[in-house]
This record gives C-alpha cells, sequence and structure tokens, in this order.
C-alpha cells in the first residue's frame, strides 16, 4: 500500500523555535547518530536556511537539507497520530509520562502499525510551552539528577535517538491492540478542538475570564490525550453541530 | 570496612589525554546530570587545572576541583578493580564487549559488592589506543549508525552516565504514566454518557431512526475507552451544560 518514502520507518524529531544554528547541526548529528533522519522545525529563531547549523552539521547536512519548515507546531505535527513532548520540568497538564526507553518501544510499535510518530523539542533555554505540550499525546521525562538538570538540545535529541535505537534493534512483537483501527491524524484533532473551543466561546464558556486561558489549555490538552480515533472525531463534531442546530431551532 | 567517601557508590569516568579545556568541562556536566561525580583525568593536553574547563562545566565545577590527576592510565585506575575501555571502532583485542546498558548494570552489581569500578574515555579525535585498551577488563561498544559515528567526547559519557542512572536509579521503570491521577469511576462515566444521550435525543442528534440504536452504542463505546480523568467528566459535563444554557437563552 504504502511505499517507504511515504511511511517513514522512523519518528520526525521537531526542534520547536530552536534559536542557535549550531544546536540545530549539533541535533542534526547526534539524529544522525542512530539512523534517525527526519528533522521537522518550527518558527527557528534567525530564519531558515542556517549557515550556522549546516557548517554544524557536517556529515548531517541532508537532514537540514529535507528538514520539514512550519510556522506553528499544529501544522508540523498535523499528519502525525502520536506526539510526545519531551520536558524537563514536571508540568500541570494530566498526560501520561513515559521514559525515554518506553516512549520510543511505544514509538517503535506505532510505527510499525503505520502510523506517524513526532516527538517535540522545546528552544533551548525555556523548554517548551504548556501550549506546545498541549497538543501531545504522551510526555517524554529524561531522567536525571534532580539537583543539576542541564541537558541541551542534542544531547536531549541524543538520548531520546539512542533509545529510538535499543527499541528497534529489540521490537520483536507487534501491538495487536485495536489492530487495523483508524487513528485520527493530529491535524484533525486539530480542528476537532479549534471546533469545540469556537462554539464554546460562543456559547460562554469560558468565564470567568481570568479562567478563560487555563479553561482553553486543559480542554486542548484533553483531546490531544485521548486515543481518538477517526470515527470518533466525526462523532464529536456531530455532537457539537447538533447542538448548535438545536439553538438556532425555535422548540 | 571502608566509610562511604573512601568507597564512593558510582564508578569513576576516567578522561585519558582529553585535548580542548571545553570538552573536559562538558564531559563533567553530562556526569553530574546523572549523579556521577568521580572524575580522573590522564595526561591533559593543556595542563590541569584549565580555565576553558573551568568555564565550560558551569554547576558541575567541583568535579574538576576534585579530579584525580594522573600522568598515565596506569597509575590512574590503579585502585580499581574492574576497568571498562569505550570503544567506537572495533578492535583487535579479544575482550568482552559490552552495550552501555550491560556495563553499567555489572558496574553496579560490582560496586555494590564493594569494588572499585571505572570506565575509560579516549581523546576526542583519536580514541583511546590499544595500549590503554589493553588494560580494560572490558570494552563498552556505543550502538550507533555505521553510516555515521560521530560521538564526541561529552556525548559518549553522557551516554554511559544516562546507563549508569537507568541500572541504579528508581527511574528505570517503564512508565510512570499518570501517577496521582484521579481517573473517573465507571459509574461517573455512565453518569455522563446518560447525561450525552439525554441532552442529545433532545437535539434530535439520532437520526435517522433505524440508526439511532448503533450511534448510542458507537457514543456509549467511545467514552468507555477513553482513558477520562474526574476532571475530564466535570469539563465534559460542563461543555454540555453550557450547550444547553446557550439553547435556553435569547441571542
Amino acid at each position: 500500500m504504502n511505499d517507504p518514502v511515504e511511511h517513514p520507518a522512523c519518528p520526525a524529531f521537531v526542534l520547536v523555535r530552536p534559536q542557535m544554528g549550531e544546536n540545530i547541526g549539533a541535533a542534526a548529528r547526534a539524529m544522525w547518530n542512530f539512523g534517525l533522519d527526519r528533522m521537522r522545525i518550527v518558527a527557528p529563531r534567525d530564519g531558515w536556511p542556517n549557515p550556522n547549523a549546516t557548517a554544524m552539521a557536517s556529515g548531517a547536512g541532508r537532514l537540514l537539507d529535507e528538514a520539514q519548515l512550519s510556522d506553528d507546531v499544529a501544522t508540523s505535527v498535523g499528519d502525525c497520530s502520536y506526539v510526545f513532548a519531551t520536558t524537563a520540568r514536571a508540568r500541570d497538564l494530566t498526560k501520561p509520562v513515559f521514559s525515554p526507553e518506553a516512549a520510543m518501544r511505544l514509538a517503535a510499535e506505532r510505527i510499525a502499525a503505520g502510523q506517524r510518530v513526532a516527538v517535540l523539542f522545546g528552544p533551548e533555554r525555556a523548554g517548551l510551552e504548556n501550549e506546545d505540550i498541549a497538543r501531545a499525546n504522551a510526555i517524554i521525562s529524561v531522567p536525571v539528577n534532580p539537583q543539576f538538570a542541564s541537558l541541551n538540545l542534542a544531547q536531549c535529541v541524543l538520548l531520546v535517538g539512542y533509545e529510538w535505537m535499543r527499541a528497534t534493534g529489540e521490537v520483536t512483537h507487534e501491538s495487536t491492540e485495536m489492530a487495523g483501527t483508524e487513528w485520527a491524524e493530529t491535524l484533525e484533532v486539530e480542528h476537532l478542538a479549534h471546533h469545540y473551543q469556537d462554539r464554546l466561546e460562543q456559547a460562554g464558556f469560558f468565564f470567568p475570564e481570568h479562567k478563560a486561558q487555563s479553561m482553553k489549555t486543559n480542554l486542548r490538552n484533553m483531546w490531544s490525550r485521548m486515543p481518538l480515533t477517526r470515527a470518533d472525531v466525526q462523532m464529536m463534531h456531530g455532537v457539537l453541530r447538533q447542538m448548535v442546530r438545536w439553538k438556532m431551532r425555535d422548540d
């Protein structure tokens, strides 16, 4: 059905708002050490292409040439059906947390089943924002010394890439759970989330004002955490459309 | 009996003839990320102490202050009973070869039994010489892309350190999947399902008639398949209540 080019056999590593070109190049090298060659970049601070990235990537320049550039996270991972967010700090968001090892095992299973998987890496200093994490299905937390967590971007990429290589060396079983299910792609979930947010805004759901943003983030987070199929997404759109139709009707 | 200070509960990481001070500093940071604080240095090219190393190590400077300096490998690891040598290329030497994971498990066992263990890391460009490796009991080979093996010194230290933490930590576990989450109980999900079904019935969602039952079943099935928290259930009740309020309002 799908040829290997269309269904890449590895996760996409997505650098979100990376700052220094050197770090993008170093991340490319770190990836290619473990045979990962699908890089995506969201809103790089210094534009794209970046000569500093190219200089640093020596030997892994192809990853930069082929990197998929986007303006925002939602667009970048729109075609993926499972998205991990890497994070150092604990977050308030309710979301499954995996070790790099468990995450890459899961990624390998999903990819073997024909799904597209992405891993988000935040900008050097601040890491991912809650807005970004709310779009992910799960979190990858790298175990580090609680007194000293100072992994840089390329090192974080390196550790997750290393676990990818370990996971794919060992993967012998395929997850049969819900085999053949058509999982919703991230972009479809994104549309669903927008649909709900827009209508609920109209209906006055996000109240009081000072809680509106966190209510929106919680709602957005919930959609990404749910294992939604395409059929689920259609049904949830239908539910909302019907409520709107009801509103418009006189009865 | 030796007290804990004399018998450190971690392996010594030995940098053999390191060149750039920056790399020594970066190696210290990489180590301390995983709680490793026993550094040894053999014949650093630019002498010791090295201000570039100190500048780079920020936050892990203690490791440099306490680093044990030697002129040669034999002296440096003289007090250890088991020595690993890290190497990228295959060697002619007949010697057990371990993955980083297996090596750090073995190190943890030996250290728990009161032994001193060291890991040798070669100079940036050339790696360890056969002379050095001949002094080791075993080799650690990091699995990398055979087409592109470009780990730098700090990255190699990072991966072995990471495996040390995995071997010893409480962090090796698969996933701390949403520990502490208040999952919705079945009865709460049941109430939620009823709430939606009743209101959607009222709104005319289950149409046409002959599909109504299977639509209800699909919707009911979805609620049970979702990993809903108590907070999710409350939010989804709120969503629906708000749509009903909106319907009742004149606007």
